[in-house]
């Protein structure tokens, strides 16, 4: 972790996927992206075509200025360069069928809104070693899964299923329809985290550290709980809130 | 904590004490200096004293090549410029004595060997949260507790009282002293953290990622435990664990 700030770097030329049709390309062979940089300025029916195949496979696009796409050192990239997923993006549906058909109990953890980079590794990190079945999180608002994010996670986001969803509302009823609970952690809960029945199937919320949980959300939600802590108006880092849940939960399955 | 990178920087101007005499006179009024960077070149009586008070005081010293030193842009630093300390060090013993006065049961926490200034902030951030009395590092072979560490503690490590003791083994043994029993925490352990009487005085030694807690040091210590995983061969990040274990602790303590 000492060299985190110097491996910070600009995505390689190899992972990247550079002009208009062979994004198209690579997104009806099914190839993972992770993100597309869109020149804010182009329009037209091969952009339009871009943006409904991105909307169906769940890679978020960024509108940014010519400038930005100059930046990636790459001749010829008419309006749009986009970046190759590090990680394999998992189905929900698919993921819970198969821990349920290996007779396992499900947990997940979902992520609101959680933005900083090196708290997404820290948690894949923590949710690797404590057992996770998946991470699911929603194809925007949520920090980038690059190369750092990676490094952060000491590997944990390359061996860790994770589901990128278009709508983390969605993602809890089709958790609901498969009879998973979900838990939301909110600094404001009564009950505390020891007090939850975590030895069921379930998923934890965890939301971003300015804003929580969004309240839409936190409403279809099966209930909440918080971290109790002696001192008053304080709050723990997003990560080791999680790693603190986490462990509980694996406590209480007997797991460890 | 979206504004960590931008918000890094080299000193102000006004938190720097320049010069030899300016030094020397800085840390015989009890001023407490971060650190001293000493050019490698200068030797002399005036230098001698520098570093007898720098011993005296536990303010490490970096000897450095000139070309640091002029990076501070700072005139005529003699080969010599101190950064003043963000943090206010406590003695430990004072400390051992105020939190008995008020009928609290001691809880301390010893770092041995972090060096990553983020984990750093983050073990203050939670060690706050949870109420522990002191955290106690050494003068060397630690992680400057420069603003940076305190934006990524949330303030936590000006609030908190921190020891910095010119040797962790002499700290134990002042702990011995007081009836606090030392424990450390250790991959390799066989006993696991919830197995641990955490509801006496005590102390936890969290160490480094890369290394773990110094071998002579581990020897000392009256137990040793591990925070138990379903997954082989994995480890927690260092702030996520630490925050597990003070939750742990206050757990058993019945605090919160």
């Amino acid at each position: 972790m000492k060299n985190f700030r110097q491996q910070q770097h600009r995505p390689k030329k190899n992972t990247l996927i550079i002009g208009r049709k062979a994004i198209i390309e690579a997104m009806q062979s099914g190839k993972q992206l992770e993100r597309i940089y869109l020149q804010a300025t182009v329009h037209g029916e091969v952009i339009d075509e871009i943006r409904n195949l991105a909307e169906k496979n769940l890679v978020p696009i960024n509108k940014v200025p010519v400038e930005k796409l100059n930046n990636f050192n790459v001749s010829n990239h008419e309006g749009c360069v986009a970046v190759i997923s590090k990680i394999q993006y998992q189905n929900l549906q698919d993921i819970i069928s198969f821990i349920v058909e290996k007779g396992e109990m499900p947990f997940f953890l979902i992520l609101d809104g959680i933005t900083d980079i090196r708290n997404i590794g820290g948690i894949a990190r923590s949710a690797f070693c404590f057992g996770v079945n998946a991470i699911i999180i929603p194809d925007k608002g949520v920090g980038a899964l690059n190369e750092d994010a990676i490094l952060t996670s000491a590997g944990a986001l390359e061996k860790i299923p994770v589901c990128r969803v278009s709508s983390l509302m969605k993602a809890v009823d089709e958790l609901h329809l498969n009879g998973i609970k979900v838990f939301a952690s909110e600094m404001t809960a009564t009950k505390k985290v020891s007090e939850m029945n975590l030895q069921e199937p379930c998923a934890i919320v965890m939301g971003g550290e300015e804003h929580g949980v969004y309240p839409a959300l936190m409403k279809i939600c099966d209930d909440q709980f918080q971290i109790p802590m002696p001192g008053d108006f304080e709050s723990l880092n997003v990560s080791v809130a999680t790693g603190i849940i986490l462990y509980e939960a694996t406590r209480q399955r007997g797991i460890i």
